[in-house]
């Protein structure tokens, strides 16, 4: 657990800068000084007069200069690990948060903790990604601090056949927290991906390490697109944004939370409980579970079919129009 | 491919040493001066000494000194990359070897070597593995030059509910590897175990990097005892060596390359025609196919039965004595 690499990978948060965060923001309504930050952190107040810079470039309004000290604006929409770990007490996963600014993938981070030995319920943070990624090696957009990038190490005692549930959890976790956020009913299109609109905001990439019987480690990985106000040419078509949905900004923070909070609830149940009770959930949450018109990709063939509910594994049965039904064990599921 | 963490992986190797010996193993007819080697491989005649005596202390028979060059006593049964590819022509895969002198584990190794990318077929050799595992993380003794401790990197278009398939294929190949060495016939106990004389002398651990509808890459790990002389007193009752059975040592070397030849062959066939051979060829020689009374261990508990075929996934049928049959996703099988 206290290996060599886990401690390097800690090694690359930005966990100082975290903490001037965490003071100023704990401080927003006074002005301190860079001295009493400086001794607070344990650097110098040069170091300190260039992390308000950092800080400021990555769009948190710090007033003030080195002479005055410094005054947040207002809490900032960063999701540095205290703001986040003091709203998930009652939780009992979600303690060790590991928040980066810029990584190349949140998810390869996780699956590099869980190969370190790190407990379940680590989080793995970004502001940014460089390479985001969807399912088989797609590429996620992840621009700076507009949307939500967040792993999660999972060490379910599953075996690799039943991890498409753990998408699932992941799914119905992320559409109740947008939900609750947005007035619109987010969609699930099987098995990975919230539309609003039709358009889709949030993709989930389940990754395992795994023996032929049994899950060694999963991690969940959740991309939710909150407030781009504009989206790459490419894709403009068929994604969006929550801003873009709304008309105004949300706080990446207070949905993060809500996230955790569902995924924390939906996890345990799927534990309990077993996969009812999540495929009841995405049945009634999702269009896609039955009767919907769908176009079926799979690297052999593609085909139209009717969408006939979800195995107790969490894979989508498909009616082809000839009556046989089979699950879609691997594809790419389109409405037709 | 030629990430940096790749090369980090290839200078760990001992590839100079590798070069001393395929030198000193493709003129084993004369005695070659340290001047001559020093300059072929591009080290100080130092070095070379240095070598040598490491060579002497892996078993190697090295004759000669600094003053009057080296000869080789004879060809070593070391598993030495230049000795093994030439052999392996034939086959597609299997260019790519990394050989070891001594790691943690060579599944640890080919496992990362998937994660940088690096293509199928890969293999990976150690002389001696300090942290051997076998299923669930289970120690495998490892002992210096005296067994066979490879993986194999694979990049098969299967969904990880498949990947049972792996284990049978590799244990088919391990199987026929064994039987034209020794006289007697190995048993492959379901899904990993080879045992001759109701004893285990070799054990099989895949493992794989994986969403949930596929399999980005597997390695399966081999392990064979074979020129064990004596085993750890906590294992003997229940293991063996090839030595062991037949009374004289055995080529580490011959073995490997049959194993790897047969294993191209099966993974092919299975790549080819499916699971249907593959379970065929199964049920032709394990005892434990079909009609076994065996003991199964779950996590959550254990119950005596009688084995009743495979399922095409490569899971064990095994019906219960009150008639249900049912596949055993995850558990450890023994006789009853």
């Amino acid at each position: 657990m206290d290996s060599k690499r886990l401690k390097d990978i800690r090694g690359l948060t930005d966990r100082r800068i975290d903490a001037l965060l965490t003071l100023l923001s704990e401080n927003s309504t006074i002005v301190v000084s860079g001295t009493k930050i400086a001794k607070e952190i344990g650097v110098s107040k040069d170091t300190v007069w260039r992390w308000v810079q950092k800080l400021r470039a990555l769009g948190v309004g710090v007033n003030g200069h080195p002479s005055k000290g410094y005054h947040i604006a207002r809490i900032p929409d960063i999701l540095a690990p205290k703001l986040i770990s003091r709203r998930l007490l009652n939780t009992p996963y979600w303690k060790r948060i590991y928040h980066f600014f810029k990584v190349e993938s949140t998810n390869d981070i996780a699956m590099q903790l869980g190969e370190e030995g790190e407990a379940h319920g680590a989080i793995v943070l970004a502001e940014e990604q460089t390479k985001g990624r969807g399912r088989a090696g797609r590429a996620w957009t992840s621009e700076k601090s507009s949307g939500i990038y967040c792993s999660v190490l999972l060490r379910p005692q599953i075996s690799p056949s039943q991890a498409s549930l753990l998408t699932l959890v992941a799914g119905l976790a992320a559409r109740d927290a947008v939900a609750e956020e947005l007035h619109a009913t987010p969609d699930i299109r099987w098995p990975n991906d919230l539309l609003v609109g039709g358009k889709k905001f949030c993709g989930i990439l389940t990754e395992m390490h795994a023996e032929p019987d049994r899950v060694n480690y999963a991690v969940v990985g959740i991309g939710i697109n909150v407030n781009q106000s504009r989206l790459p040419a490419e894709i403009a078509g068929v994604a969006t944004s929550l801003r873009l949905e709304s008309g105004h900004n949300h706080s990446r923070l207070e949905i993060l939370i809500r996230l955790l909070r569902h995924l924390d609830r939906y996890y345990n149940q799927f534990l309990t409980d077993g996969p009812q009770p999540i495929v009841r959930r995405f049945a009634e949450v999702s269009s896609y579970f039955q009767g919907k018109r769908v176009r079926i990709t799979t690297a052999t063939e593609s085909f139209v079919g009717t969408t006939a509910g979800l195995e107790l594994s969490g894979v989508l049965r498909v009616a082809r129009d000839d009556g046989r039904v089979e699950p879609v064990i691997s594809g790419d599921v389109v409405e037709a």
